[in-house]
């Protein structure tokens, strides 16, 4: 059925644990003559990549990506691209203490009951690194929709209590490309950095909120009843291991509001149907609008944390504590943009060949 | 690819518009052996039925329905179930004078961008009594569930401004029986409703927050990375028309903390493993762990409102106002209950026989 | 996964069972704008009703389509096409003293296996009755070919032994029009009818070759590696009740042959390139390459006959013979010329959209 | 839609072409707890690697498979499988000259008209060599299947005129070793080395058919009525390059039989329910019988030859001949045998999932 694959034309199929032999994605339905190299996906995945910076994981990791396939002189030649990154720095060592612990907020649990053979080392397929997978996929859907005009960003808007301003979307990628923690208010993210610090400093982690802007997409995206524009994006986003919420344009605020008070009305301009508000995010009915598509996600602190904890022995079937060492990540919401970005990104592919913007087989710009 | 169809093995295809002939749905991976006659999907759909208080618009449908195969001998045969649902009472002149003019806050100008050619009567596939199709679907996944001793069981937390208190799960049910808006607190039910009545009077509408609970769920079901059970919960619940929003567990709340605070920790009790708080809602890293599965959906008010709204003539490509007259729900949240439970029964039932918890062809109990 | 669903795109699910109340097809994912109705699918159910002449079953059945939903004003619009035709002439007394003896030749056993509760009224789903769904979504398939003027014929080229000449691919669909049991050489065709009239007499029957014929079809249909088009075209051939066989082109005779005798060479005519001869049928390395498409079938006796047969009880695990009265076809090949175009158009019209040849949202000739 | 997958639960994505970095199979949906290590795979790759005999063609490859995620400590631990294979002996050269001249009978033409930006180094993505995917997913099949007692063996029944004898199929494996031609009656292998090494000589190929048979599979695998069993195995043999025709049981005979003649009359011995004869091929209406499953495929004469033939020139389009170079099998026949039992194998193994008897997430023999 497909655990490991998004997309429905445009499909990624994504392999690898955190401390395997490698990770990669193999993307079948891009279509042929798509300008194509191995920086492409490398720039993406450097921007995941841990060990950048002190609020992130000290893992070393290169993450040095390797076509195997599906290019042609240069460009895509409508075969399945695969592309791989081999972990280098595993330390499994770490983990061995825990085999049988699960540590509480991760999934350890839940994957041995499902499949009883378990690769516990660093959560496994568990892991946040299998999200490199996403990343291959999304650097793809990425270069694919800017051939159309279609830009994909994310930022942070709220780390623990401390919220960004609004800042005018047109500026939050050259913000956020200027600070660690990629939100584009330059104050809000001092605080947020702090935050961070302290909560590593205390062997605890935080949580936050990030926000993705799709900007170029033209009306028509969507297919209702059950494969919504919105409901595809938030099965992307919600598939995102920390993530716990997803809300599309005003989300919650609505249950607060009278229809009155929020109905995007339309309006023209230059010829081109528009709406006063975005309160929709740009999907109404499952259907894009052609106005901005903005979605949010609510990402929990990184359960991995050094404090003690309480847990369960699944061989004595005891109870016992636990104490996670390894090397954790005290908020994951800076290193879940790129990720979230690509996992959109596939979805917004996917959906504009589906709705026959972009031909199946081969680039028509 | 399927737009009109939920559920990997168990699937629900729908069909049917507002105004059309007839609405159903097909269901194809139902084991053989489940006992299943036209009352348990008519219970169902009786809940979502409008007409039925002053609170829900004023169309009349009795909404009658009938199954034309996949039975035999009263019980399920494991070839696919079709049943349908006669439109009865269809008033499509109310939509002549709107046929060029996109509603506000509906999906009109998505549908037209997409298909060109588009039944506007009513929102056509748009419209929110295509649901009779996820109920249907629904219903039988309740029946399946339910022999194997899970529940679902939905309710309204939050109308505008006004939330319930929490209430202890075991006594939703038999609460939200007794009064009209499906608020299991009686105090903040009565509010509700004054509420909905006063947006009614003004033309208005008002939206809300509903929340639905599983109990009963095994351990193990989800397939990460990309079929999480979130996910799919979360892809479900968004493809309901009017939801803007989904969260699981804590949900939006999880930015504010530390994973010390919110880390559900583990214990045994009578020799089964559980989680102290269940602050992740019975799913972590995409896999359910035994505890009640808790989701919630932001509601937005219903965008039909007869207060004049600006738009445009997609005709004439002119500027213009609308006020729309129809019947409709000053807000949908109580009838958007057994939508959302019959949504949620699809996925849980579906990941029972993915997971093997439900053999694929036949009951065994 | 989708047991009863033909194509990825273009995508028919059926349901139903020979003495159930109802069969029918929902068909997902026809583009909007497609002029359509009742007509264009009853003129196909007819070709393919029972009790016509004398060589087919005596069962009567009117077979009267009724459209649900998916079209408006005449034209699809984009959402899911129901179509359903009530069965009428149901005499299950003949079944109830087979209820636990397997029929030879019939799928009863496999049925029973694999999903305990069955339906043996008339074979249940397992009865030549369901290709009614076949054909619905093949009459649609046809209807959106035909606007871009692909055809399909099917003719009957063997019974027993009795083959029929090579006949004008021009002038098939007129003659098979003048006998019952549609093969394009008279002569021939004067013979078979013979041969099954014996057959039937006896109590027996007899089986025969059916091949397909696809006109028009443009070069790049098919997705290699596993989706190639004469992949696709098997599976939905092979699906079909009778079916032992599938071949392309020269078929299985391509055993016999060295590559330099049937390689098919290229050549150029009014700017067009094409091959001197067409032994790969249309189809290379899983591609059209824009000669016409030929499929033959290998169609086998039907196994409803009134001879005695030894068989087995299942209640009593004794063995025992069985006499099967019921009404039934002494060759089923007329029969199936309908159904078997019906599942090639449905593939068609599936890799035409997907190949980017039709858009999938609405029809732009 | 996965042009490049195989399967719905136990699937197969392939990538890769003749003349690129690597080819390889990503298998998504096989157990936990399976052991499995390189040498499985290997050793179902060594025998369909090329250049082991002189009726084979003298490209060198190594084809070393490496695993790249998805075991543990040994055993599969539920999560995908990729492995891969580099090519190594890789030389382009020889196809520059026919860059813009399609091959008679290969997919050349089929593939640039298709995607336009083409690999046409050795065929591409068309290559018989990337069945090295398929062996990939067909070695951890039938190590899945062998858990369970399900064989899977193919053996040559005819080349150009030669049919080989009936063979006892217990013995067709000890038999098929012994001869590079995959042909258990032993004076029939000889007369077909005999006819390959002639039309080597000549610059010519020859074809041939190829049987496989199932043993071991239980009754009740194959869901009606479009991905019946039958229907599933013909997609998945069609789908091999050289493929164009596949048949089950008797196959294209049945055309000649009356029902009394082959219909397979049922007994019980030990027990057991079984067929008198198996003129089905072990699978009735779909699903399968218990009774050995028997296909057959017709394979072509490989296309390349270097005998000079017609053909056209795309850039010009002019008419001009082509003598094809590179290295090639005089016939593929003993090579297709792995693959094709590997393609049977990746079906059985995913509807044994399917239909209950293998659980879809761990191991319980």
């Amino acid at each position: 059925m497909g655990g490991n694959r998004l997309g429905k034309i445009f499909q990624v199929t994504t392999f690898g644990s955190s401390h395997g032999k490698a990770i990669g994605a193999v993307i079948d339905g891009c279509p042929a003559g798509l300008p194509l190299d191995a920086n492409d996906i490398q720039r993406e995945l450097d921007r995941r990549r841990p060990g950048t910076s002190e609020i992130t994981t000290p893992r070393k990791e290169e993450d040095k990506v390797e076509i195997l396939s599906g290019t042609f002189q240069g460009k895509t030649d409508g075969t399945p691209i695969a592309a791989i990154v081999y972990n280098k720095d595993v330390d499994p060592s770490a983990y061995e203490s825990i085999k049988y612990k699960p540590r509480p907020g991760h999934g350890d649990y839940g994957w041995i009951s499902r499949y009883g053979h378990y690769d516990y080392r660093g959560g496994g397929r568990g892991s946040g690194r299998v999200t490199i997978g996403h990343v291959i996929g999304g650097a793809i859907a990425k270069k694919l929709l800017e051939t159309f005009n279609i830009r994909i960003i994310g930022h942070v808007t709220q780390i623990g209590r401390i919220k960004a301003k609004r800042i005018d979307p047109k500026r939050i990628e050259e913000h956020t490309l200027e600070n660690p923690v990629r939100c584009a208010d330059e104050k809000a993210a001092e605080e947020m950095i702090k935050l961070i610090l302290e909560a590593k400093e205390k062997g605890d982690s935080v949580g936050g909120i990030v926000e993705i802007i799709v900007s170029g997409a033209p009306a028509g995206l969507g297919e209702p009843v059950f494969s919504k524009l919105d409901a595809d994006i938030a099965h992307a986003l919600m598939g995102i291991g920390a993530v716990k919420g997803v809300e599309i344009g005003l989300g919650f605020k609505v249950a607060e509001y009278n229809a009155s008070e929020i109905n995007d009305e339309y309006y023209i301009r230059e010829g081109r149907i528009r709406t006063l508000t975005n309160n929709s995010g740009g999907i109404i009915g499952g259907i894009s609008n052609g106005m901005p598509i903005i979605a949010r996600i609510a990402v929990k602190p990184t359960p991995s944390i050094s404090l003690p904890q309480r847990t369960v022995n699944l061989k004595s079937m005891k109870e016992t504590t636990i104490r996670i060492k390894g090397r954790h990540d005290p908020c994951i919401c800076p290193r879940i943009v790129p990720v979230a970005e690509a996992s959109v990104a596939i979805i917004i592919a996917d959906h504009m060949i589906r709705a026959g913007f972009i031909h199946p087989c081969k680039i028509k710009t």
